[in-house]
């Protein structure tokens, strides 16, 4: 009744952006990620016939609230399918994500959670079936259960059942960096859950953006297999922008963005413009990743480095999926 | 056949933001816009029999290329209506509008130059036909011939008979305030002329930008009339920023805004969570302007000044229409 399991973060180059069903986490389109080497958790669960309710240490303390309330309403699914309504666990989970990075903990936590509850209360589910419980959830965390490129489908199913991730290719495919730019101040005001309910429930771009993702989607995959590093960037690039622009259009309108997010994203393109090809990505919150070829490392690094309010910068690649430890 | 007349500036509240005819200048949208006291152009016309072609001084200079080009082919349109083909004309024009505060000095360039010339030329064109006839030199230039509160009718007609400007309320209906907001560099690296066909022509969003601006004109006519400033304000700057949305979603994408203008917005919208109702606008460019009530001129001003990466702020309100001088 013990079992232990590693998943890293994604970053989504094609942005899931909105659900079709909060209580499942289903979403309105398709998104497309590359799981990161560098940024992981790790995570213990031990069902203990003592406990009359779930225990939860996150980075050694025992946590209650929010955090606790999700752990143990996503544990209640995985005791549902193993027919054992009333054993609870002792979970120890170690975040390796630096949150000044702007990478949401839930995608690797989530995923490590999935795999060491699964197995420690004796279900063996494939991978198909463990990114759709994963993706009950942390939507995004459903595509750390594979490694390298990774597509969530959305589905049609009104119970999910045809929603989850498939490999689009491993992490030994294409060895492309992500610089996760670490901002002086990163109060993020809307978040990013709520930010999208609103986006979905009251921009006039919305539709327009979710008519967009399949030609997005179809491209970037082309580029993913040909190594054509200026498409998959050029389309990541124009499809966060996309995404952002949504929520200026929402009522009321708001940004992820601060003022060196801006400063990072032109710092960008000026590389671009000096014959340096790196892209940059935003998800949900100021923060910027900067993607790029590993022979253009140092120019990067130091570029952005020197970007007044960039605090600091953490160079990734491709990573693995899902494993047991 | 000699004439003068002044003309001020003006600020969009609801945006003209794509054209359905670039050569008559006939907008995809109505706008709405307040005519600003403190940014003006003066204009002399001269037609003399000597001339074998137009003569255009700019704040002083003798001035060639595209400016020139523009003033000259607008005289044409002029000569054709007169029935005067052959005759020239020596210009003057100053211009009162700080090209730092990031306004378009053609609208009130434009304003002048169609009053004065007509005149000169020995045409008494009613205001109407004045607009109209100012808006084939710079569309947002035919709002500036009226003061104070002015919609651009789009019009539907093919020859643009029926695109002109008309009043909404005059500059002595309410005294809300406008600060200009310099910043300390204001490098612009999109025209505003190119940045608008490009999103008319690609902008996966552009469509449901026009469909969005009969509701909010609607809205803000009768925020105007009943003088209230919140629902002015709250709809003026979530137009703009539905307007600057549409660009993140050109094919390439683009973005007129600077990390200041970041910093700007949201030291706004912190004034708001303070309690001091104050709301931006941004034309085609990095520029915010902060609108405000007479009441909260210290603290907006403060406020803006304090920013880094602002230069000056300069205050205006209220303007009149187009006048011979």
């Amino acid at each position: 009744m013990k079992a232990a399991a590693k998943a890293h973060t994604n970053i989504a180059l094609i942005k899931y952006w909105g659900k079709r069903d909060d209580a499942l986490i289903l979403p309105m389109n398709n998104s497309l990620s590359l799981t990161l080497d560098g940024f992981y958790t790790t995570t213990a669960v031990e069902f203990q016939n003592s406990l009359s309710a779930d225990r939860f240490y996150l980075n050694g303390r025992l946590t209650e609230g929010t955090a606790y309330s999700r752990v143990t309403a996503f544990l209640d699914r995985i005791r549902d399918v193993a027919g054992q309504p009333d054993r609870f666990a002792e979970i120890h989970s170690t975040n390796h994500v630096p949150t000044a990075a702007g990478f949401a903990s839930s995608a690797s936590g989530f995923a490590a959670l999935a795999a060491a509850a699964t197995k420690a209360i004796g279900l063996a589910p494939n991978e198909q079936e463990l990114s759709m419980l994963t993706r009950q959830g942390s939507g995004s965390a459903c595509r750390s259960i594979y490694g390298g490129f990774v597509e969530w489908e959305k589905g049609t199913e009104a119970d999910g059942s045809d929603s989850y991730a498939v490999p689009v290719a491993p992490a030994d495919h294409w060895n492309i960096k992500v610089a996760a730019v670490i901002l002086s101040s990163d109060e993020k005001k809307v978040l990013s859950r709520e930010g999208m309910k609103r986006t979905v429930d009251t921009s006039v771009y919305y539709p327009a953006w979710v008519a967009s993702i399949p030609d997005d989607l179809a491209a970037i995959k082309d580029g993913i297999m040909a190594k054509d590093f200026e498409k998959v960037g050029a389309i990541a690039e124009a499809n966060c922008l996309r995404m952002h622009a949504t929520t200026l259009a929402a009522r009321p309108p708001f940004s992820y963005w601060q003022s060196t997010t801006i400063s990072i994203m032109q710092a960008v393109q000026d590389l671009r413009a000096g014959g340096v090809p790196a892209f940059f990505t935003i998800d949900a919150g100021p923060n910027v990743k900067v993607l790029y070829t590993p022979e253009y490392e140092e120019t990067v690094r130091n570029t952005l480095r020197h970007i007044s309010g960039v605090h600091d910068v953490t160079v990734t690649g491709p990573g693995s999926g899902v494993s047991y430890i």
